[in-house]
Formats: C-alpha cells, structure tokens, sequence
C-alpha cells in the first residue's frame, strides 16, 4: 500500500504535558512532510479496550495508507513487542498488548512485523517513552517510504493468531474482538465506552441488529425505543439508535444518557423482539 | 474568492472522543492538503450563542479565502438546512440554526448556498455526524477548489435575511447580532462568554464606548474602573477594559473576575458617565 | 540557523476559547507554509516555572532551526521585552519574564533580539493578546525566513546575562536554572511539575545521580527504590526512575505517585546513599 503521508495519533498522554508535541517533533525529525492529526489523547489512562474500539471504527475515515500511531503502553520497558501491521489498506503501530484485538478482527489479510529499534537508527531508547523514542520513528519510516513496505521497521513476526489478545472480556475489544469471541451470535453486548455528550456507544454493530420486526432495547432495567437520530426523540428521553460508527448507543436529546441512566462501560446491554 | 487553503475548525464535540480527528480524516480523504486549524472544540454542547459569538469574532484573524467550518448541530439528522456562506471574503460551513448569525450582521455583500449531499458526491450520509459525512467534505470541496465558488457545494438559495437567527436573546448573539438587535444603541450588553482566565467577555463592541468623557462600568452591583491592559489593575481588583477581540471584557490581575464577582454569561453590564 | 518552517506553541492559554487558533491564524497569514505543533496550552495561567521547565527540556526533540513560541505572559501590555533567542541551533520567541531561565543556561553561544513591533510591519498591537499580535508575527518572520536571522524581528540587544530570570526558587526554573542556582552540587532539588499520569517530575538532572554504588530517594518522609521502568514497580508502589526527559521522576505503576504521596510542585526531594 502506498503511503498517504497521513500519521493519526490516539494515546492516553492527555494534553496537560507536552509528550504529544514532543512525540510529533520526533517523527517530523524524520518526515518532515508528515499531515499529523490526533484522534484523542483522552484515553483513560492505559484503557486498552477503549483505545482499541476507538481506532478501529476510526481508521476507514481517513484515506488509504494513513499510519495510525496507537500508544496506550501500560507495559512500556518490559517485554512486550512493538507492532506494526497493515490491515485493510491501513498501517497500524503501536504495542502488542491487546490494542489491536478489533483491528485484527478484520477478515480480509493482514501483515505484521516486529518493529526494530536497529533498523530505524534508533540511538537512545528510553525505557517510559515509546511513543517518542519507537512508535514515532516507526510511523514516520512508513509514511516516508514511497512503498509502504513494513521491512523498513523491522522483520515479519508470527502470524496474528498469536498476538496478545485484549484481556478484558471480548464485549470489552471492539466490535471485531465481540463478533469472535464468546458471546457471538447473541443478540447483547455492552457498553464500550461514554462519548463527550454522555452517549453510550455499545459493540453492538449495526449488521446484527434486526432487520425487520419491531425491536426494542434492554438496558440498566430500562426498556428503550429505537429511533433514527438525536432529534427524534423527546427532550430528556432516553432511546437506542444506530450511531455514526455504525454500532447501537443509547443517548437522549440535549442531555446525558450515561447521567440520567447512570451507567457506564461495561454495562451489559440487549436487544427484544416485540 | 480564492481558496487559502486552510481550514478552522470550530465544534462542541470536545477532545475526549475522536470525533474531531475523524472529521479531520474525512477532509483531508477530499483535500490532501488542507491546513487544518482547530479554534475551539469546548463550545458548551449546542451553545449557539457561544459559537456564534466566537467565530465572528474569530475569521478575520485568518488569511482571506480561509473556510470556516462550525458544527455546533443539536438539530442534526431533522429538517434544519446545512449552509455555506461567503461573507466579507471568508468562507463558513455549518447548519442553519443560527450559529452564523453574527457573521451575517456584516454590513458587506454575502452569498448563501444549501449544502446538497448529491453535489458533493456523499454517498452515505448518517443521521448523526454530519460534521463527517456532510460539512466536512462541503469545506474540503471549497477549500480544495481553484476558484471558492459555493455552486460546487450546491444551490444558491434564500437571501440571508430568511436564515434562522439565533432564538436566544440579541445580546447573546455576538456583536452584530447585537447591534441588530433590540438593545441597539443603548449603552448595556451582557456577558457572551466566560473565559479560561475567567474573563468575561461581553458583546459592546469597542466602537460603541464613550469616546470622550470620564466613564465606569456598573455590574453586579458594582463599578469598575476602565483600564488598558491587565497589568495596570491592582492584585485581585477587578476591571473593565477592552478585550483583544474588540469588545468590553471584565478582568481581574491574576485572578479570575467570574469567580470574583461570581457571574457569568447572560449577566448584564452596562456605562455610566461619571 | 536555517529555519526548518516547523514554530511550536506552549502557552497557558488552555484549549477552551480559540484564542491558540486566532494565533496560528496570524502566524499562517504570514507564513502560510508553517507547520505548526501544539507543545501544550494548559500550563496554569502564569506559571513561568513550569513552562520554563518544559520548553528546556523539549525543544532539542524537535528538528534543529525550529521555532519555540512560549507565550505565558502575566505582563502583557506592561514593559517587558519581548525577546527571540537563538540557543542550541533553536529559536525561542515570547516575553523577557523568566520562562527563558533555563534554556539560557545552556553553555553553547546565545543571540538574543528584541523584538520590534514596527520592523515586524505590526499595525495594530492590542495591549492584551501579545501573542497573536507580536509574538506569533515574529515566530512566523523567523519560521518563513531562509537564514533565520534575528535581524528580521528587530534589534540585537543586552547580553543575556541581563534578561530577566525566573524570580522563584531556582530549584523552580528548570534543570539548568537549578544548576546554576544556589543548590548547585547538592544531591537534592524539587518536584517541578505533576504530570497527567501523576508522575512528580523533578529537577535532578541524570547527570547528577550517583553512577556508583547503592541509593535511594528520600521523598515526603518516605524512603523510595529507584527502578529502571514503571512496570518494575509492584502495583501500587511509590517509586523513584530517570524519566523520559533525563530528570528524577517519582512514579506508581498503573496509579498516581501524586495522589498517593499527596504531593506536588515545589516539595522536597534527596537522594541518600544506602
């Protein structure tokens, strides 16, 4: 895949200290022409699940051959591995501990590599600074090549079967890591995360959900309608709907669903025929 | 107008979720070199007022030919038109909900187009993020192309004077929506907005002040003295001077008058002659 | 210095009004090709020390010949210098107020300009937002030039010995700051800033620390294990490791050393021989 020049970063630095600056200022050291756009750096501090739905509903929105830099590294100067994968015409960087379970949920065929300090030049690698002295440098190598191959950062690893999975319970990994996991096929999931306007965006995807007969949906002991947008339902009301990621989340109008329901990730969540 | 290029970007989806980085992602899919500027994604959600306030106040400080794209959208997915403007030799995007009601009480020439999925190519368009699906790529197109003509993004339509206006009261529509207003000539406003300093930020444009005459300011009861810059306040007093976007703002040196004088938007303050 | 067209912006402007957006704006009309990056704009309002320490320890991660906006500027409007440095095959661009302590206490050659309103072509200069009308302009005359020379912003002025320094403990204007300060040489120094994750990060250099034999820290009446990495520490634990920016950092795994040492800027630290 040929690169875009594209570098997306998702991380739970959050922007109080300047490591997001100083992880760019490393990478346009290298690519110096990099287009850097940050998805969030509100992660919950090392919330793995999180960091792992959001980059897989995240990455097709952005043009063939971005790099997504993912640095959610609880596990930093030990020995888990440093990844880079190309998915579905993506390139994906970040640590092997789970936070490409959803991402390599994708059917279709997948590279990985091990991504190699030597063959990036890299001189000092701090041991609680990845995303600065690894990560980046990995992402600014592949979106400067004309190839895209992943030889630049290291050599080929085991094939993804073999990757750390995200330890929560698969309702926690995306909805890739919920379609293959224990619960597939059932018509519940939960909770994955509590978006900016208090909606619960659940891992339930859109092509599960039915497609004829009336349904509503089960939550916190609540019974809630299914409408098709925001404006549709009465101020202070809560209802399910199809959100923007293509997965079920419960909001209500001009308020705070996770507020005035009192839930959060995690919560078990279930769909009912009438 | 010639396009410069770069594009701001002004929301109230906060930085927690990445809402803001995916509309980035789907801009830069149609404009590969666009210059992305974020001008605030705090706007209190669906505070119009405030985002009317701040983009007017905001776009001259941007080269001419800039798009300013404004997603403050509670009524997303109902009837409201999605708009495109071209005022004053900048360009706006967002919805017709009044949010650009400030920027239409410029006294020059405007255009106004309806945004229309078919024009812009959309082939899927959610019924909630029409940041992403809809005035995002509605900016991409007028920023990427040669000449900013709005017909690339659709139809001509009603003359401004039909758009919806901002339905709080005229002093919290921004300046112009101000001096359109019914308090036009009098000597009061309010407070717009309350900022990270904790300086109130009112809507009496500086060319409406006393320009001759010993004059203070009364609010909350009390009487500021008028000063030039923060430094000439004593510690913990609290002042009135004109703010750097051109309007009254209430102060305090190292301190915050919100908190000091307790107010906040919708507040009243008004000149007296001395 | 052969600028490299990239201009950092750390200021304590927080992200909740657009006033960081205007200033890039007025930097891009300028300097339309500039590439900018966020260092942070939540330092506290004011605080010198902690900008102070941040710009020195992050400028050398970005290429050589870019440009370092600091704008923390309690003055503004008042008759401090606004100052652009050259340090290190860097520039550095914001008010004459301390926040430049620490990287004029790098050994290399200093130039040092003032800068200058009217050669900068400055029309209008508010007496509240330097950083948008003075300082932002000079960063973008420096970015934008082929030889960087001070020249272009205005004069060349006092030696820097003369500048204004940091007036807190110089235990609180950064690592250089520190060690020309009046503790110089000995084992102890101060927390400076507590960062996002609750990290205490302190002034004590790297340098610094005993290369022989055993030690540890003396902390908040507590006795601290230095340890390679966060994941060495025993969950829970208090620990002491040379962080990421080359300082003594007191951290807890997957947890908060700040909170749970109840500690921040300003406290104590010493290293103790076992």
């Amino acid at each position: 895949m040929t690169p875009s020049g594209v570098i997306t970063l998702l991380t739970d630095f959050g922007v109080k200290d300047p490591y997001v600056g100083v992880m760019k200022g490393a990478i346009l050291g290298r690519f110096r022409q990099a287009t850097l756009v940050d998805l969030t750096h509100a992660i919950s501090p090392q919330d793995i699940a999180a960091a792992g739905f959001w980059i897989e509903r995240s990455y097709r929105w952005f043009p063939a051959g971005t790099v997504h830099l993912v640095v959610v590294d609880p596990g930093v100067g030990s020995a888990r591995e440093p990844l880079a994968l190309e998915v579905d015409d993506h390139f994906f960087v970040g640590p092997d501990n789970g936070v490409f379970t959803a991402v390599l949920g994708h059917p279709g065929p997948k590279r990985a590599h091990r991504v190699d300090p030597q063959r990036l030049g890299v001189r000092q690698l701090s041991t609680t600074f990845h995303g600065r002295d690894l990560f980046g440098p990995a992402a600014a190598a592949l979106a400067a090549s004309s190839d895209g191959d992943l030889e630049r950062v290291g050599p080929s690893r085991e094939p993804p079967a073999a990757f750390v999975r995200d330890p929560t319970p698969s309702a926690l990994s995306g909805v890739h890591g919920r379609i293959h996991g224990s619960i597939h096929g059932s018509l519940s999931g939960s909770v994955v995360v509590t978006d900016h306007f208090g909606n619960l965006i659940t891992d339930i995807p859109e092509e599960e959900l039915p497609s004829e007969g009336a349904w509503h949906v089960r939550f916190a002991g609540r019974s809630l309608s299914v409408v098709r947008t925001y404006a549709d339902a009465e101020p202070g009301q809560c209802v399910a709907l199809v959100g923007s990621f293509g997965t079920l989340e419960l909001a209500a109008r001009d308020a705070s669903a996770a507020e005035l329901l009192g839930a959060g990730p995690g919560d078990l969540v279930s769909i009912e025929a009438e």
